[in-house]
């Protein structure tokens, strides 16, 4: 399959694009600062561009979108309105705009994750887009048949315990190649509607 | 009790407020057109004009928020960005302002409702934006205790069958008499980081 992947230059991506890699997908990067094509999926207008230019799409998969983390008290309505619109309207753009399209049955893959369910102190931002990707995934599902969109939802990974480790406390990672399984599950599956969580 | 109501004069907003009276709290209601005070809560400016106006709270509660309904070939990027900001950014901002205000134990009921979990057709954008507000609910309850902060999630209501009702096919309304028991669940109760499903 031909594959857009975004944020493809990430931790979380780089195992993506190792596991659709293997198993022989042609894969298109995209990424603000990496990538076959560089360019902000949070502009939807860059959304309407990329979609010109990269035809013949069979899959859109999603391992990236930033989030801003701060205690509840100093985070500010911008930083809850960034937050929103590039974790979570990013992708519902590229799944608002990519439907018209990708192959008839093709499908999204996007991005949440743990923080929808299981908080942290300073995620509060980033729960609430991961919560609306989750939500928007179960109801676009219904409408894009027989196209699919699922998300992945993954836990802390082993490779940014390094990282972001202090701010998980007692939960055990996972290795970025567990959860870009869950991607290949998607993509070459025939679920939709589905999060899978990985690690949680 | 204090308690701030906002969207009292809706449906749900009515039944909230009679409810909440009925126990002996004493109300300051907030619509864009209707209650007490008038003013759009999706304006953060106006939000925070609202903390400095009226003091004294024990409790927010929120019955009411709009968001744009169309089958998701039809949704615009706009669409999505105004459904979040009406429907989630407002309620957040409501709590990000409302805890420096708040009594030190005071409590925030926010509304999301039953499309999180089951979409309906032409609901994607109100199914993100209730996503959002239940993982919000989750995460600031870990940052703000001991104020507390909860999440009602009704399903249709017996008194909105007759405007609603075909977009619900086969759900089974609940009277908003019900759904406002759980405000009052949260607002007297000592939950937080709860979502109240009433009705599914």
């Amino acid at each position: 399959m031909k594959i857009l992947l975004v944020g493809a230059s990430g931790t979380l991506g780089s195992a993506v694009a190792e596991a659709l890699d293997a198993r022989g997908h042609e894969l298109v990067t995209v990424g603000r600062t990496g990538g076959d094509i560089r360019l902000d999926v949070a502009d939807p207008e860059a959304v309407g561009r990329l979609y010109e230019r990269v035809t013949g799409l069979d899959a859109v998969a999603v391992a990236g979108g930033d989030a801003v983390f701060k205690p509840l008290s100093e985070l500010t309505a911008d930083d809850f309105a960034a937050t929103l619109r590039t974790k979570a309207l990013s992708q519902l753009e590229l799944v608002r705009q990519g439907a018209r399209h990708l192959a008839p049955n093709g499908s999204f893959t996007l991005v949440s994750g743990v923080l929808t369910e299981e908080p942290v102190v300073a995620g509060a931002a980033a729960s609430a887009a991961n919560g609306a990707v989750e939500a928007f995934v179960r109801a676009a599902a219904i409408e894009l048949a027989p196209q699919r969109v699922n998300a992945v939802s993954p836990t802390l990974l082993t490779e940014s315990v390094e990282a972001y480790g202090a701010v998980f406390p007692g939960v055990e990672p996972v290795p970025a190649a567990s959860v870009a399984a869950a991607y290949v599950r998607s993509v070459e599956g025939r679920h939709t509607g589905r999060v899978y969580r990985v690690g949680h």
